[in-house]
């Protein structure tokens, strides 16, 4: 508790405050919890804490303490905490810290991987049972009892609205500042009711800068003074500056054949070091007033507003670094007409993302020669943090690129195989493929012209004679010449390397 | 030519008219063409034919002659007559027809799979190059010259709107009484400046009930006068209607549990027998009032639209047998009150599938043991049909069922797999299994968890071993276990059936 009562401006949420402790011996084992947050921003930073703590001495005393944690968050401190003390049963929709990773694959969290545009709405739906309690971070209680949000809206809104129970956290390190940024959409939420959504324009609003919350559901406000730790980007390495530099001339290139207008349409860019180096190649190719649709508002898209390459970004966090964070603090009425944050059912709903016609840029783990894409699954079996949105995206956009360099481990791991071990994104939303080597364009093609240029044109030098090797094998093996493959063969690489630390014969 | 010239009221359309050969000349080698029809209903009849022979003539003398066909059609005569010259390069986005899947698999013709929702759009964006000529069937050109479509709209709006040169067929089998069953949406085609699809139930209209077509872009008009002929569906055999009743007993139960309103949700069904047969079953359990919002309004729909448990059907094609046909034409006011047909691009939009909310009822060739969904390659490599708008379905529904009987091939194959040889669906988008076993609920599990049920609930007996089996080797084989699998082993089943005729060990 920080005392600093000037953020909340409501008697009736005032007279709710209590310690984080407090507010965690609220919630009951087997609790379904949403938390807000939203890759590293936005998330509650003192209440999971407590809960964990409280898990912990549960278990001490030989007792059962187990939650279902809904959260996009993937903060590591809030993860790793509750991992610490084995606290979770089941969490979706998305995670990205080590422990939780190691838990899941190690069969001890049951992970049910969705789609972010998909949580909003099959959690209204019941499929996760009732949601009991909603820990939701906020920048201030207003006096008419609505909520600033802070540096993200993610799911907030939807938590708030499904919780049976919320819980607030008050973090006046988050700036009032923030005021503005938001923009809340409240049409219906479920069918038969459904109406359209009616964003047209990244720019638009069509909601209120505020969340709405329900203070007969209520249990606690938590007041906490506690600032985002988000790492440095690394600056781009020259591999990821070739791929940047490949999207760039690609773009250029779309627009000289008028299939792209000159300003491009929105752009949705992944998390990542690729994802920043591909902003970076953008931001100094001299593009000037683009705009983005995009889940997170990471450093090179600040910079590409401030520079000026960018008019305008549609968002649902800020996930910046320390160094940007202090850029956007200082200047927040320069971002507050260039910058909104939208609730991430919004943000990535297939209907706002095929309308406004994103140009969408993902990470990968795998592709194959066919252009399937695995996003989740390192050696087909264990979780690296889910399908996020890039399904979402990568579905609906006008343009759909998947960037990955061609190598990883050194040269062990090629990320072309002969058959993906998973897949998140089948062939057919899978228009561009690009690695340091070059660029595939995929457009139109089926599957065998697919497989030639994905092969030549993206495949590591060190692997391409194997690759065509496969291919060839497999087109004259009697299979179907439509999607050729040797299936006792088709995963070999991957078992190779599992046996032997690489995928090299 | 029939001479039947009162299909034909403008003057402007009539000088145009000429024979399906004379029309045919008018098409070149290399060109690209769209073709009218959806899944049997709609297709031209007599200019393809007529092509057809012309191709075989310009072979005859040496010359090469191939076209890209662009068709939803999937009508046998059409696909075949060009198949049997050797007249169709590239084939794009679904077809059904043996001959064709014959070409496609011998690697003689590229098949662009797409979903459905996606080719109005990519074409429009280029990525298909330009359409040189769109062939068209319609049931009369009007004094205004707009044209009545016929028993489908399928991609012709996209079609006309996109073609450097037309043909139409008017064919005076189709009856003037289709005259108000079809709602055209002329909305913005092409990003930055989509707008929302104003529809939100069913039965709305949000558009006009012809095609519009630029006169200055016809090239020929021809007379036809050719029935059409779909063969009749079989009854539904004991597994299919197992099936049926599964799913009918499952919406019950969401009705009572307050997750479906009592009317349910927009039902979408796939094409085929069990789709008919879950049909039957919700047709003999006493629903009333339902809606439809699916591709094809089939035999059942039209039974369930006389019975009443079909109030109405938002579709884009009829695809009915001569039986069906034949009740339909005698009874058009009847069901011109109850029956809207559609462009594809609207029908299959993710925006309005989402937003209606649909019940999506799909069948599949395999799904694994974790509901991932292969519903296009057989053994991994052969193409059957193509993803259709099972894809658009599945991703937007409330609700996404898939269908299979547990064998086929008298046994020898399981559909339920260790993994499947190819993905078109992912875990992600697969809620409900189904198979004559029973229904298997997946919702909001994770994967391990949707095995085990997908494995007691789903799989045949004959095969539940061997599945529980692999799975409980691949959890103990220090794999992930997120999604345990044994790499090497995980396709060894199809590769034991393409060695021995049979999945069985």
């Amino acid at each position: 508790m920080t005392g600093n009562n000037a953020r909340i401006s409501h008697p009736g949420f005032a007279a709710k405050l209590c310690t984080g402790a407090q507010a965690a011996a609220m919630i009951e084992p087997g609790d379904t919890v949403g938390v807000s947050g939203f890759a590293g921003s936005g998330h509650p930073k003192v209440v999971p804490i407590a809960l964990a703590e409280r898990i912990g001495q549960a278990h001490d005393r030989g007792e059962d303490f187990q939650i279902n944690l809904l959260s996009v968050a993937t903060a590591a401190e809030l993860d790793s905490a509750l991992v610490a003390v084995d606290g979770i049963k089941l969490r979706m929709p998305y995670q990205s810290v080590a422990a939780m990773r190691n838990q899941i694959n190690a069969g001890k969290i049951g992970f049910t991987d969705t789609h972010l545009s998909h949580v909003s709405s099959q959690v209204t739906a019941g499929m996760f049972g009732p949601l009991n309690i909603a820990i939701v971070e906020v920048a201030a209680i207003d006096p008419d009892g609505t909520l600033l949000p802070s540096s993200s809206i993610g799911i907030s809104k939807t938590w708030l609205d499904q919780a049976d129970k919320i819980i607030l956290e008050v973090n006046s390190a988050q700036p009032d500042g923030f005021r503005g940024f938001h923009d809340v959409y409240y049409g219906p939420t479920s069918p038969p009711n459904l109406e359209p959504i009616p964003l047209t324009h990244p720019k638009e609003r069509i909601g209120v800068p505020y969340l709405k919350c329900s203070l007969d559901k209520v249990i606690a406000v938590v007041e906490t003074d506690i600032a985002e730790q988000t790492p440095d980007f690394r600056p781009p390495d020259a591999d990821s500056q070739k791929i940047g530099n490949f999207i760039s001339e690609f773009l250029a290139h779309e627009v000289k054949q008028g299939r792209l207008p000159k300003t491009l349409l929105p752009l949705q860019s992944g998390i990542g070091n690729i994802a920043n180096a591909v902003l970076a190649a953008i931001d100094a190719a001299g593009w000037k007033g683009l705009t983005a649709h995009t889940e997170l508002v990471q450093d090179y898209m600040l910079q590409m507003l401030r520079t000026g390459t960018l008019a305008f970004a549609s968002s649902t966090a800020f996930t910046v670094s320390a160094t940007a964070q202090q850029e956007l603090f200082n200047n927040l009425d320069y971002y507050r007409e260039r910058v909104i944050l939208r609730p991430a059912e919004v943000t990535n709903h297939p209907e706002v993302v095929r309308r406004l016609g994103c140009l969408s840029m993902n990470g990968l783990i795998e592709a194959d020669i066919y252009g399937n894409v695995n996003s989740t699954h390192v050696m087909g079996t264990k979780m690296q943090n889910g399908i996020g949105g890039a399904g979402d995206f990568a579905r609906n956009a006008y343009i759909t690129f998947f960037t990955t360099p061609s190598i990883a481990k050194g040269g062990a791991i090629s990320t072309i195989v002969p058959m993906v071990s998973h897949v998140d994104h089948t062939e057919h939303d899978v228009h561009v493929l690009v690695t340091e080597q070059g660029l595939a364009d995929l457009r139109g093609l089926p599957p065998r012209q697919r497989a030639r240029k994905i092969i030549d044109v993206c495949a590591h030098p060190d692997y391409r004679d194997a690759l065509n090797d496969y291919f060839e094998r497999a087109s004259a093996s009697g299979a179907g010449l439509h999607t050729p493959h040797i299936l006792p063969e088709a995963l070999s690489w991957h078992g190779r390397f599992l046996e032997s630390g690489t995928m090299r014969a």
